[in-house]
């Protein structure tokens, strides 16, 4: 039976946004960097998977992070659908010069903080405060050069130095990204704290609080409540995420752990809710199983190995 | 921070039921046998982690499964607190002929039946009818044993072979069983085909149609929407409960497919909602390490690795 819940009324289908992270957040994370070929061949394949937003880039400082300092020879060389958006995370001013001269090479860009004081330092090495204070300067460049500009606010439901992110804290930093021009902002539960009660509340709120914003969801699958997150979200009327394929990177702390939610597994479980994402999910799993192969380990998320299901209950 | 809530005020407290079965639907599954030792040890680490039931052998044929043949050892063995029911599951009148030469040895026998017909003949050679026939007599005996009757419903959102499994002939066996004096009837998702929505309506309608039983949801982990799935029967009404610490066992199809959710997760996440089960996740966790050690290898759940959150957000 088709994937797409062909028992569902066009009443009870619902549409939802999913943006692919993977070649950003995911090969970030891997221990050895993969060839810039591999890289390009990864994404040009889910380019073809039907995602409307890849995150494909960093301009991050080369020795902060070797495994994305081919960042621009990747731009250069993928070839994407024209309605493809290509995304890349900026740091810090440094990193907005440098992404700038490269303007025509994407169309949105990402500027980030952390919730916690704490996580922020140690991450890049300032205060809160001191972020939110460029991100004001940086957020008018972005948008003076024509591009989408999007915001992602990290450890949204807790902070693994910290314990405690309140609620109020978080949407507050949304409303300066939203004041400073952000017309997307996305949750990330960096070390997988989030529970689907709060996950349920807090999206609730963070929609009500940022009208006018594509409000996203960012849920790591580190204690494997990933994807109940994402629906408790879901239910919560929040219509965008952010997953990677192969269920590559994320945070992993603590050590060992799992990161992201793998794109494949929220995928499939959308589609058999009868919810709508225009994505092939035979070619994300194909996608995932490519990138196993690249980088000779077994990946973790479960579609890899199951498939999609053959028949699923109607709604 | 307290892993049970304390910001919940008492009126937002809930108590679910959670069941363990790794000893019977786990070691079951495991390539070698397990020394009836090491069985014993780990069933009385579960014993103390504060479970109120706890799945420990099978009346089966010793050729079919030869796993699980030193049951009546394991039962004579064990070491329970007194408050905790040891179950078994018969797989038909002979395996009850068996069981009850050792009626003193357990509190609680599970008859089963697969909804779908081709996985019901493939499993135990008869038809759907011809079980449920055996199961009228089979039900009596053992309430005449004043043991509780419990009763499984394998293939309950899909089978492997036949696809769909309409939501009305689920509840008709269902009814069957509580007709015949099963007073808590589990719904097995066989092969992890149920998705969170399906779920919802499930087991809503399960709790209507079902009064004065415990319904239980037994979802698996095959595409990784197992916590997904119970959240949702939770949200629905759902207050009981069956895993597998570890996340040992179940039913690995797909090939190579992981089968329950884990014991750990699903409690982790009800602890992390302010759900209250009454079970010691540490405990919990150190038993799965514990099996880990027995089996020697990493088994798949997430809370083994990442272990409980130092703090999460009041729900």
């Amino acid at each position: 039976m088709n994937a797409h819940q062909p028992n569902a009324s066009p009443d009870e289908r619902r549409t939802v946004h999913v943006r692919e992270v993977g070649p950003r957040d995911g090969f970030q994370n891997e221990p050895e960097t993969i060839a810039t070929a591999d890289k390009i061949r990864l994404i040009n394949a889910l380019g073809r998977a039907g995602f409307k937003r890849i995150e494909v880039a960093s301009f991050v400082r080369p020795d902060v992070i070797p495994q994305l300092s081919d960042g621009v020879e990747v731009l250069t060389g993928i070839d994407l659908p024209d309605d493809v958006a290509r995304m890349v995370l900026i740091p810090n001013s440094r990193g907005l010069d440098n992404a700038l001269h490269h303007r025509e090479l994407y169309e949105a860009a990402t500027l980030f903080v952390s919730a916690s004081q704490t996580h922020n330092m140690r991450n890049i090495n300032r205060s809160v405060e001191e972020t939110m204070a460029d991100v004001a300067v940086m957020g008018k460049r972005i948008l003076a050069e024509d591009l989408t500009y999007c915001a992602v606010i990290a450890t949204s439901f807790g902070c693994p130095f910290e314990g405690e992110v309140p609620m109020d804290r978080v949407l507050e930093l949304a409303e300066q990204f939203a004041a400073s021009g952000a017309t997307e902002i996305g949750f990330g539960d960096t070390t997988g704290m989030c529970n689907p009660a709060y996950a349920s509340r807090f999206f609730a709120a963070a929609i009500e609080r940022l009208p006018g914003v594509e409000v996203t969801a960012h849920f790591h699958n580190t204690r494997g409540q990933g994807l109940a997150n994402a629906y408790a979200a879901l239910e919560a009327g929040c219509s965008s995420f952010e997953s990677s394929f192969g269920e590559l990177g994320g945070c992993p702390v603590p050590k060992g752990s799992t990161g992201n939610i793998a794109t494949e597994d929220l995928v499939s479980m959308f589609h058999e809710m009868g919810v709508e994402t225009g994505i092939d999910l035979d070619a994300v799993i194909s996608a995932a199983r490519e990138a196993q192969d690249v980088l000779g380990r077994k990946l973790t998320s479960h579609s890899i190995v199951a498939g999609p299901v053959i028949w699923h209950p109607a709604i």
